[in-house]
């Protein structure tokens, strides 16, 4: 890349490359199609990152992410209250909500145990999900965690954290991935399929 | 996709994916990251944003982007005064300063003449060259467009009302692509270099 002796376009350059997939030459088309947008979306470009940070906070009894706290599925008297689904992070809430069947309520880790990168039970929220199927009269604890090593060593911690509390503890089935081919299949996902195989 | 209940946080999505290659998954990872980010990083792409808009002018001699005008180009005493680079758009400027090549000053047209898109030769900034030519003692106007058909266009209707005066007109070089191979070059490429053959 060559140098920029634009101060303020090579600092917006610079931020545009600390997002997610951006590298210089994206950061630079970015950069440039700021500079020839009207002031007022660039404006509302601004605002609104400045809105997600000053406006959303985690809901105090699921701690998903919302504008009001608690949040509108912990507030939906439709939602069946005795079930609730365990998953890692705030974009799996919007998943699952995406088909539709769901009926019960949700809880966020935020994060999976991950010692090498010293997330350690204690930095999730595990401690409020006990405290919530204790005080909640909670059934059923779904954990929809990914089905990851991570995902399995946290779900397995959850299960030990529950075990006396009497709650019925399921997780999502696995097996062949729908739509997939059994040619392609990982040995992980054909391993689960016939271990779990079920009656026609 | 999903759809997204909070309101600040689909707003976001939406301006991300206003930006130059970006599509709904990348906007959705950018607005999670800003989203886990300290409010400070925020806001510090949130000003970037802002300070390109508020301190990005043009130079009113050579069009380009500054902070200060005239532009540090302008403005350099060492600069030989008697070449100017035309080239389409203030990206060019940067790409040809890399090379460390370039002595004389600069000239932006911001585009091209494009009939399709009512780009007329009066929109860009042509008058103003043909008043810097004649003000202020240009020897040479090196027409640095992009070789395509549109540059073309410009380059010929640029060098028509410099016609009278009296200024020597160039362009870059056209050929084989340094590094590339006879095999996969275009007709284009292969015309030049077949057309402007020089002695070894």
């Amino acid at each position: 890349m060559q140098k920029e002796h634009i101060e303020s376009l090579a600092r917006l350059k610079e931020q545009f490359q600390k997002l997610p997939g951006v590298g210089p030459r994206s950061a630079e088309r970015m950069a440039f199609h700021i500079l020839r947008e009207p002031r007022s979306s660039a404006a509302q470009l601004a605002q609104a990152i400045l809105d997600v940070k000053d406006k959303i906070v985690h809901c105090s009894t699921c701690h998903n992410l919302t504008e009001s706290d608690p949040c509108e599925i912990c507030r939906d008297p439709g939602r069946e209250r005795s079930v609730i689904w365990v998953v890692e992070q705030p974009q799996d809430v919007l998943m699952l909500e995406s088909t539709g069947l769901i009926r019960g309520l949700y809880h966020v880790l935020m994060g999976h145990v991950a010692p090498l990168e010293g997330v350690g039970p204690e930095h999730l929220t595990i401690d409020s999900l006990v405290e919530r199927v204790r005080a909640c009269g909670v059934r059923e604890v779904v954990l929809a965690l990914n089905p990851t090593l991570e995902g399995d060593a946290t779900a397995l911690h959850i299960q030990e954290r529950l075990d006396d509390s009497g709650v019925r503890i399921t997780r999502p089935a696995r097996g062949l991935a729908v739509g997939s081919q059994l040619e392609y299949a990982s040995l992980g996902m054909l391993e689960s399929a016939i271990r779990g195989r079920t009656p026609m």
